[in-house]
């Protein structure tokens, strides 16, 4: 025993600290039973001395809850499941909750070991999230489980994701007020649900201001620094241009300041994500929609709280995003 | 029960459905007492049929063992703590253990919540990591601990760090191997014990061929853009620049590109880290020195799971970064 240092103090040594039986030591932390006040604050002087800490396992085994939830991730680079994770971790601590962190790397396998794992701890509930908000299919469990950031295509569960038609329709408008009439979009993928829902976000609330089809291509600053090149040759009079993630905003931002156009006299940028080692690393600091993921992560729990107790919430909660403005649209 | 799904199958109805007593069906099942192949059979396959899982919380309280390991983290961006969570989850994985997150935030009333809440919870082990490599004051609990990049103040315990003197030391022998005599050093705050090691580590190992001293300022683009403006003042023939992470490195690149010089014909770049985000994205990709952060954390995972195991290693040990060259020192 000694690599593992001094042994834990058990109630027994306690009880015998404390001249009672183990038993009454027991009652006496537990505030059950007929006991005398100054017996039961004679254990609990016993208990303080020795550091005594009680076995949370007996109190899961009694309830029949383990006082734990599995978080399973796809996402092993954590730039959305991390601020998810925190989140979660806050709000399930507060209820004494513990959370285990299940990283599947993408791999079905993976999953089902986890999976497996958790079910055989008796974990009280499961959050499941990834890195793209496709609909993915259920997970098939025996416990309450809530999908964050990836929902459910069984609309019966319950799945917490962002607004991502709201955080687009509200950069367009932001680029409306400021009186911006010829605006661009340039995004990811065609084949990424995110890039679609903002991008047609973005063309309706445009209206007639919208300066020509959504550009796709990949998640790069290199794709927005090229997408400038194509845009002054196709729409010369071009005076914004939202784009779809941080990532391109900072591509097409430093492609424009080459090419001598003004941000955002001449051309307002808005970005996507608040990212902010891009974000704010951008030049100018972008103006961009924040996708509230902790809030994300920490509602995501307290449904998954509530599930446990009994009160589930099926169907789909959506997350407000939040335009945050900077130069990049507001000028210095 | 309704709101957490069907009940989960319990060894009584296997029990049930085999037609078997209830200890009969447990012995079948841990491959234990003396029964007729048979009965073993039919209990098996009585559990197959209901989906029974052996509940692991029988096992670890007769063992004596929780088969978790929890994580306590200071650093909420998980810049260095998730490469780090995600090696140490693998290497305790595979061997059946649980890892919970605990995020303290720097707090050290969060911590000490932590700490009992993990004891209470009877987890085997206990990896303690920060974003910080400036040594820590160790954790006061009765469990195997090991330190991950922050290492304990006391010798006596076990830590894991990364090897930042050989890391800064590779980047400079590399400059020199490519020809490189006047080599400056760009880095982070002098009170970080990280920006300090490599900055001496430089120095010692660029020789006669360092320019100046090394020069400290915060850790971003915006410090790597402004220190290129003094140092082509002072050291006009500079044909090096040595940089203490990714962020400075491709500040360092931006600035030389727009005044005109080449990188890394005129002057070679080195960054920090292998941020992939900004070594990759940088023009042009940044040579840099690789963190093997997921590394370090399957070794902490291993070194735990030893002490657990009852041999415990003393001491530091250092995890080797390596050397990722790419084309601000190779070229195109």
């Amino acid at each position: 025993m000694t690599a593992r240092g001094p042994a834990l103090p058990r109630i027994t040594d306690v009880a015998a600290l404390a001249g009672v039986s183990t038993s009454t030591a027991s009652k006496a932390l537990n505030d059950t039973g007929q006991l005398r006040a100054e017996t039961r604050e004679r254990v609990r002087r016993a208990a303080e001395q020795l550091g005594f800490t009680p076995d949370s396992r007996g109190r899961a085994l009694s309830s029949g809850r383990s006082y734990t939830v599995g978080l399973i991730t796809t996402d092993s680079s954590g730039r959305f499941s991390i601020p998810i994770m925190l989140g979660a971790e806050d709000a399930l601590s507060a209820g004494e909750m513990a959370l285990v962190l299940c990283d599947t790397r993408d791999d079905p396998l993976r999953e089902s070991h986890y999976l497996r794992s958790l079910v055989s701890r008796r974990v009280d509930g499961i959050i499941v999230t990834g890195r793209r908000t496709e609909p993915r299919a259920p997970i098939d469990v025996p416990i309450p489980v809530v999908y964050a950031l990836s929902p459910s295509t069984d609309p019966a569960d319950t799945s917490v994701v962002m607004d991502d038609r709201g955080g687009a329709a509200a950069t367009a408008r932001h680029l409306l007020s400021l009186g911006r009439r010829r605006i661009a979009h340039v995004t990811g993928p065609a084949t990424h649900l995110s890039a679609v829902t903002r991008a047609a976000a973005t063309v309706e609330t445009a209206g007639d201001a919208i300066a020509g089809e959504p550009m796709h291509g990949e998640w790069s600053e290199r794709w927005g620094r090229h997408a400038v090149d194509v845009l002054l040759r196709s729409t010369p009079d071009l005076d914004a241009i939202s784009c779809g993630s941080d990532q391109i905003a900072r591509g097409v931002c430093d492609r424009l300041r080459e090419l001598g156009r003004a941000v955002p006299d001449d051309i307002a940028v808005t970005g996507y994500d608040n990212w902010t080692v891009m974000a704010l690393a951008s030049r100018p600091p972008l103006t961009t929609v924040d996708l509230q993921l902790e809030e994300l992560g920490r509602r995501t729990a307290q449904l998954l709280l509530d599930t446990i107790a009994g009160t589930p919430h099926p169907g789909r909660l959506e997350i407000p995003t939040t335009l945050i403005p900077r130069e990049s649209t507001l000028g210095t």
